[in-house]
């Protein structure tokens, strides 16, 4: 039985698996992500006996971005202009390749977790296009078209999209350093963070911070229907576990759409059409783990 | 030689064309949009001749939705909830191929239009994915992924779009029925005869309608290029032609995404990245033709 290794690369932890499947997880292991050397590092070695021992097949990197995913171009598989500090142009597909030395993929964290989510559970196989939103201290969208994760001409950027923002409700301008009141901006667990002086974990049910937040994430994935007419969306992360929310989130799509779609998938089955990751918080390694697998297996 | 259909059907007028090409339309008609029985007898007598001398190999339907284009659905090829009186729960396509009896292909008329930018403009064959915009009396976004029109669920309705709409600078609600104050509410042309009070095209160069109108539209476009991370993206439509505005356009999307995506198309040839239709106003009836040659040629 051949082994898959699976790779996800956060800007504060890595988190690295081996395994083929979701019920077939050998060993886990969480570091925090430091300098790029001893980070990488301490990915390879945690691989080393696996490559040794001939039984890894290949190997998946789900990576916080901006990424370079063309495959042509000469930094293909470098993480580009991330603010992560000492993280900018860092080859991290290579530097990996060039240590397990088998068939490594390498795509965003979230489209790896879109993918995850499809690939390993099969009542999301036929749901195309397929959308993985993470809301946690970033914000970022994961895109499934016809089977494949969408590239274009660098990758979705979905946690920055442009919102409704009610200044007189919500004075807080955001922390999106890039574009203030982005999505990220207002929505994501640092805004929160940053806002109430308190972190989101912290909130108590009932506090007005989540009737914001449950309208900001109501308008991003009306966008996001709207831009993708997606056929299911996983809302994934540490701020959508909050209790509460993600029902919060679907009522609000159904009150700012106004039944302006026709699909029984939005007028009547929205909790099946909106839902927590099946795949818990393994969604990005266990899509690592399955583009590595689609990657010699295909 | 054999001819293809194109029907652009659109909630005021219809265009009906038979040719194969760009530089080969043999005819071309326009009619306003009254009855579904009557304007679709004049579509299936604008065809007839060609019919009869069994020349036309297929025909291409382009037309404005709500659309039903399940293949599997009851309803496929029906025009749906349109607030366009009488043009509820119209068999479009049925009563078209009816009567033409040759293979008929059915779209948005966006997607169309986004299709035919596409086949008849070597240059855009490799820009994948491809948007096509437009701005008229309405809204719609056209999109073009592997190759094929985006479908999913229903269809992309990002004419929809929520954005940022600041009350102060502009207290004008909206025209939307559905959402008030979303992209199609306030940027399209009804949106700006409602609030100027005149009809776009008499609107003056230096009218504080034009800064507004290139804010909004800029604001759409960037969320557009968030989301689908497009090669390329066509802005037309009868808006969208006033002198001036695409420039202004471009101007805004580097302003609002800061570098935020550091790509070339969007540092340094936006010019190149944002443009007006190659195809002119034939986009989605060139488009429809182009849907019907593929129907039969591939």
């Amino acid at each position: 039985m051949k082994l898959f290794g699976g790779i996800e690369s956060g800007g504060t932890k890595f988190v690295c698996i081996v395994g083929n499947g979701p019920d077939n997880l050998l060993k886990e292991e969480r570091f925090p992500t430091t300098t790029p050397r001893e980070t990488i590092h301490k990915v390879t070695e945690f691989f080393r006996p696996y490559v040794k021992s001939r039984e890894l097949a290949a190997v998946g990197i789900a990576s916080f971005g901006p990424l370079d995913l063309n495959p042509d171009s000469p930094t293909y598989g470098y993480i580009t202009t991330t603010p992560k500090a000492g993280w900018s142009q860092i080859d991290l597909y290579g530097e990996i390749q060039g240590k397990v030395d088998v068939p490594v993929a390498f795509d965003t964290d979230v489209n790896a977790a879109a993918f995850g989510e499809q690939y390993w559970i099969p009542e999301n196989r036929s749901m195309d296009p397929f959308l993985y939103i993470t809301v946690g201290t970033g914000i970022g969208v994961g895109v499934i078209i016809n089977g494949s994760p969408l590239h274009g001409l660098i990758h979705p950027e979905a946690g920055h999209l442009a919102l409704p923002h009610n200044w007189q409700r919500d004075p807080f301008p955001g922390v999106c350093p890039y574009h203030g009141d982005c999505l990220e901006g207002l929505a994501s667990g640092l805004s929160m963070s940053k806002r109430w002086g308190q972190s989101p974990e912290s909130l108590p049910d009932g506090h007005p911070g989540w009737d914001l937040e449950s309208d900001y994430l109501a308008f991003a994935l009306v966008n996001l229907i709207y831009a993708y007419s997606p056929r299911r969306i996983i809302l994934g992360g540490g701020v959508s576990q909050h209790p509460g929310l993600i029902g919060a989130v679907r009522c609000k799509i159904k009150q700012f759409m106004n039944d302006y779609m026709q699909s029984p998938m939005l007028l009547e089955k929205i909790d099946d059409y909106i839902l927590p990751p099946a795949l818990g918080n393994r969604s990005g390694g266990l899509g690592a783990i399955a583009m590595a697998a689609r990657l010699v297996l295909t």
